[in-house]
C-alpha cells in the first residue's frame, strides 16, 4: 500500500468508528433505551455525528485525498475505489454549507413533530408549511451539487448514486403503463379471495422462532449479527461482522413479523457478505439503497412468498402455529399472495406496491421541479390513487400524510424501493439461469447456492462497484421493467387465472 | 453563570457525550453484541475514549479551567464543585504520560489473556510475570501523582478519592481483630445448617420478575432505566435518566439472580437519584466506589436479607416458586443468611466477605510497598486464608487467581468493597434513627421513605461532595468499623444463638 493511501486510511478510520458508534446509539434508541434516555441520547448522537463530519469535511481530508489521487493505483483496486468513494463523499460533505445543514436539521426537527400531529389529527394544513420548507431546503441542497439535468437528479443521487431522474422516469413509465391495467384485472379477480387466515392468533414466541429459523436457513449468520424488537423494523450494522436486524411481532397477524424478518435478513446478509477486506472503511456498506432493497425483496418475496418455499416450510408452520391446523397449504399460499388495492404503502402486496412508489416519485419531481404546489398535494394524491389503484383514501392521514420520509427531509428516497423490486427480479432470474434448479433447491430448503451467487455477484463488492456495474456484470442488463412485469404476470396470472 | 463557567461547560459537554457513548458501546458488548462484533467494537471504544482523553487533557481545558478558577464562585455552589472536580480529573489525566497509558493498555491486554489461561489451567506461573508488570506500572503510575504518605495512597485515591491507606488500614485492622474470632464461632455454629433450599429449581422468568418487582418497589425507575442479562452483572449509565442494570440468572440457584438484581438496583438508584441539575456533566456520577457499594449493599443486605423484608415478600416468593411450597419462612431466611468459610469472594456471605477484602488489601499494599514478591503470593494467600477463615483453597484457580481485577490493571480497587459494607451500616443506622420505624416500613414493603432519605443524604450530590463529607453530614461520623461489627454480631448472634 502506498504511503498516501495508508495515511488516508489512518485518517478515515476513527471517523468511521465515530459513525459506527453513532449507529450503535441509534440502534439502542430504537430497541432498548428507556424513555428517560431520549434527551441525552439526542445530544450524544449529535456530538458523534458532528465530530465525524468535522473531521471528514476538513482540510486534512482534502490534503490526504489529493495526495492519494496522485498515487499510481490500479483503477480496479480496492484502494482506487476507496479514493473514488471518499472523493464522492467528501465533495458532498464540503459542498453543503454548514448553515444549510443546520437549517435542515432545524426544519426537520419541527417537521417531524408537525407531521406526527398532522397525521394524528388528519390535518394536512398543519404539515404543509413544514413540507414547503423541506422542499425549499432540498432544492437549495440540490443546487449545491452538480447534476446532469435537473435538481431532482442531485437528490436521487444521494440514495441511488449514478442513477438519473430520466432513467428512473423511463423505467417507471414502462411499469405504470402495463401495471395499472394488470392491477385492475388482478384486484377484480382477487376480490372474492379471503386472506383472513393471516389474521388469526400466531403466538409471538413461535413467530419469532420461525422467522429466525428461516433467516438462519437463508444464511444470516447469528454469530455475526442478531435480531431484536423495535416499533419500526430496520437493519443496521456496526461492522461487517456485527449486523443488527429488528422486527416487530403482531400476535394477530402473521405477515409483518415473518416477512419483516425475511426482509431485514435480506438487508443483513448483504451487509454480512461484504468482503472482509473492506471492513472498517466507508466501502463496507451497500452500494445504493436500490441494490439494498433488491436483496431484502428478493428474500422476502421471490423466495419467501414463492410456492417452492412454502412446499418446504408448510409442515414446520403447521407444527408451530395451531391456528393453521385446519388450513390447506394452497389456501395459505393464496392468502400470502393476496392482491388488493390498499391506501397504505407499507401494507401493499408486491403487485400494487410499485404504484405507491410511482405516485410519490411523480409528486417529488413536481415539488422539486416547481410544477406542483404543496397545498395541492392532497387532491393530487387522491386523484392519482384513484387513477392507479382505483381507490381514494378516506383521509389524508391514510393518504398524503402516511409516510415519515418527507418529514425527515428525505426527498429522492422513495424511488429506491421500486428500483429494488425491479432489480430483485433481474438478479433472481439470472441466478435461476446460472444455478439451473433454483426452484428445486428452494423447495428443499437449500438456499446456500443462491446466497453464494448473491455474495459473489452483489454483496462482496460493497461500495467498490456502482449499482449499474453490479447489475450489468451480474445479468448483462441495464435496469429494466420487463422482467419484473413478466414475473408479476406469470405468478399472479396463474394464481388468479388471468392469461 | 459566569462566562468562564459557561465556556468550560460548553467545552466539557461533548467530552462527556463521547464517554457516555463509549459506555453505551461497552454495555452492548456485555449484553447483546454477537461474538463477531468484538474486534470492531474494541477499535470503536478505543477511538471514543482516545478522543475524549485528547480533548480533555488539552491546552484548551487548561486555559478554560484557569479562567474558571479565577471566577468569583460561592465555594458551596455546583459551579465551584464542577471546577474542583474538573481540576482533579484534569490533573490526573495530564500527569500520566501517554507512554505509560499505552504501556498499561498493552500490559493489561496481555495480562487478561494470561490470567484467563492461568485460571483455566491452575498455573499461577503463567500469570506471575504479567502481574509483576501490572504492579510495576501501577507503582510508576502512583509516582506520577502526589500522595500523602505512600504510593498506594495514589492508587486508592483513584477509586476512593480522599481516602488514605492509613485510614483504611486502621479501620480494617479493627474489623479483622474482632471479625476473625467471630467468623470462627459463627462458621462452627452454622456448620450443621443447611442452605440447600437455595439450590432447588427457580424458573428463570419468575426469578427475573421477582427481582424486578422488588427493584421497582425499592424505587428503581424503569422509565429511566432497564435491566438486561449479562455474564457478569454490572450497572452503568448513559445519563441520570438512563441507567442500565444487568443480571444473570441461575435456574438452580436463587441467590445470584435475586440478590444480584437488588445489588445492582442499589447502584442504579444512586445514579438515578443524582440531582438533574448535574446531568450531562462529570459531576453526575457516584462520588466514590465505596459510597456506590454502600448503596448496593444497603439494599441487597440490610434490606434484602433482613427478616422484615422476608416477612413481607415470603408469600410472593412462595407464589412465584413451586420449589418453596414445602419450605418454612424461617428455614428460608436462615438459608439466605447462611455463614460459611468459602474460598471464593463473590460467593461469600456478608459476614466473611470483608475478610476476603482484607486479604487482598494487605497483598496489594505488600506488592506496591515492595514487601511482598509476586512469586510468593500463592503461599501468602493460602496462609492468610487459613488464618482468617480457617480454610485453604484447594487450588490457585480458586485462590490467588480467582479475581479479574489485577489482570485489568486495577490495584487499589478491592478495599472499596469493604468500605461500602461499613458505610452501608453507618448510613442505615442513621436512617433507622431518623425514620423511626424503618423496620416496620420494610416489613410492609414500604421503601419510599428510606429511598428519599438516601436521595437527600447521599444520591443527589453526585460528585459535588466527597465520600467523607457525605458520610459525616449524614451520620455525624467518620468511617468506622464498630457499627458494622455490631450489626453482624447482633444479626448473626441471634440467628446462630451466639451471645
Amino acid at each position: 500500500m502506498s504511503d498516501a493511501i495508508a495515511a488516508l486510511r489512518a485518517h478515515l478510520a476513527p471517523i468511521h468508528d465515530l459513525n459506527m458508534a453513532a449507529a450503535v446509539l441509534e440502534w439502542d434508541q430504537e430497541t432498548y433505551m428507556p424513555d428517560g434516555g431520549a434527551e441525552a441520547r439526542a445530544r450524544q448522537v449529535t456530538t458523534l455525528r458532528r465530530l465525524a463530519h468535522e473531521q471528514f469535511a476538513s482540510d486534512d481530508t482534502a490534503t490526504l485525498l489529493d495526495a492519494a489521487e496522485r498515487a499510481d493505483l490500479d483503477a480496479s483496486s480496492t484502494d482506487a475505489a476507496l479514493v473514488r468513494v471518499t472523493r464522492r463523499d467528501f465533495t458532498q460533505a464540503v459542498k453543503l454549507p454548514t448553515r444549510l445543514v443546520a437549517e435542515m436539521a432545524e426544519a426537520v426537527s419541527h417537521a417531524k413533530r408537525a407531521w406526527q400531529e398532522a397525521r394524528a389529527t388528519d390535518t394536512f394544513a398543519t404539515f404543509a408549511p413544514h413540507l414547503q420548507r423541506v422542499v425549499d431546503l432540498n432544492i437549495e441542497q440540490a443546487e449545491c451539487y452538480d447534476y446532469p439535468e435537473q435538481p431532482y437528479d442531485a437528490l436521487l443521487d444521494l440514495y441511488e448514486p449514478g442513477m438519473t431522474t430520466a432513467e428512473v422516469a423511463t423505467v417507471f413509465a414502462d411499469v405504470r403503463t402495463h401495471l395499472v391495467p394488470l392491477v385492475h384485472d388482478l384486484t377484480a379477480a382477487a376480490a372474492s379471495a379471503d386472506a383472513s387466515v393471516l389474521h388469526r392468533h400466531y403466538a409471538p414466541d413461535a413467530q419469532w422462532r420461525f422467522g429466525l429459523e428461516v433467516a438462519e436457513a437463508f444464511g444470516f449468520d447469528m454469530t455475526r449479527g442478531r435480531q431484536d424488537r423495535s416499533a419500526h423494523p430496520f437493519t443496521t450494522n456496526f461492522a461487517v461482522d456485527d449486523v443488527r436486524l429488528t422486527t416487530r411481532i403482531d400476535p394477530q397477524f402473521f405477515s409483518p413479523g415473518f416477512f419483516g424478518t425475511l426482509h431485514e435478513a435480506g438487508h443483513g446478509m448483504y451487509e454480512q457478505g461484504i468482503d472482509a477486506a473492506l471492513s472498517g472503511t466507508r466501502l463496507a456498506a451497500g452500494t445504493s439503497l436500490g441494490v439494498h432493497e433488491s436483496q431484502s425483496r428478493l428474500w422476502e418475496n421471490l423466495v419467501g412468498r414463492s410456492r417452492p418455499f412454502w412446499n418446504h416450510y408448510w409442515p414446520r408452520a403447521q407444527a408451530l402455529f395451531p391456528s393453521l391446523a385446519d388450513v390447506e397449504l394452497d389456501a395459505f399460499y393464496r392468502a400470502l399472495n393476496h392482491v388488493a388495492a390498499s391506501p397504505i404503502r407499507v401494507e401493499a402486496d408486491e403487485v400494487t406496491y410499485n404504484l405507491h412508489i410511482m405516485l410519490r416519485f411523480e409528486i417529488e419531481q413536481g415539488l422539486i421541479g416547481g410544477t406542483m404546489a404543496v397545498d395541492d398535494l392532497p387532491a393530487i394524491w387522491n386523484d392519482r390513487m384513484e387513477s392507479y389503484l382505483g381507490i381514494r383514501p378516506e383521509s389524508d392521514a391514510n393518504g398524503v400524510l402516511q409516510d415519515i420520509h418527507w418529514s425527515l427531509g428525505a426527498i429522492g428516497y422513495f424511488p429506491t424501493y421500486a428500483l429494488g423490486n425491479l432489480m430483485s427480479v433481474q438478479l433472481f432470474n439470472q441466478a435461476r439461469t446460472d444455478l439451473g434448479d433454483l426452484d428445486a433447491q428452494i423447495g428443499r430448503g437449500a438456499f446456500g447456492a443462491l446466497l453464494e451467487w448473491l455474495r459473489t455477484k452483489v454483496h462482496c463488492y460493497g461500495r467498490t462497484r456502482s449499482a449499474a456495474e453490479i447489475l450489468h456484470d451480474a445479468t448483462g442488463q441495464t435496469l429494466q421493467a420487463q422482467p419484473w412485469l413478466d414475473y408479476i404476470r406469470q405468478k399472479y396470472g396463474a394464481l388468479y387465472g388471468i392469461a
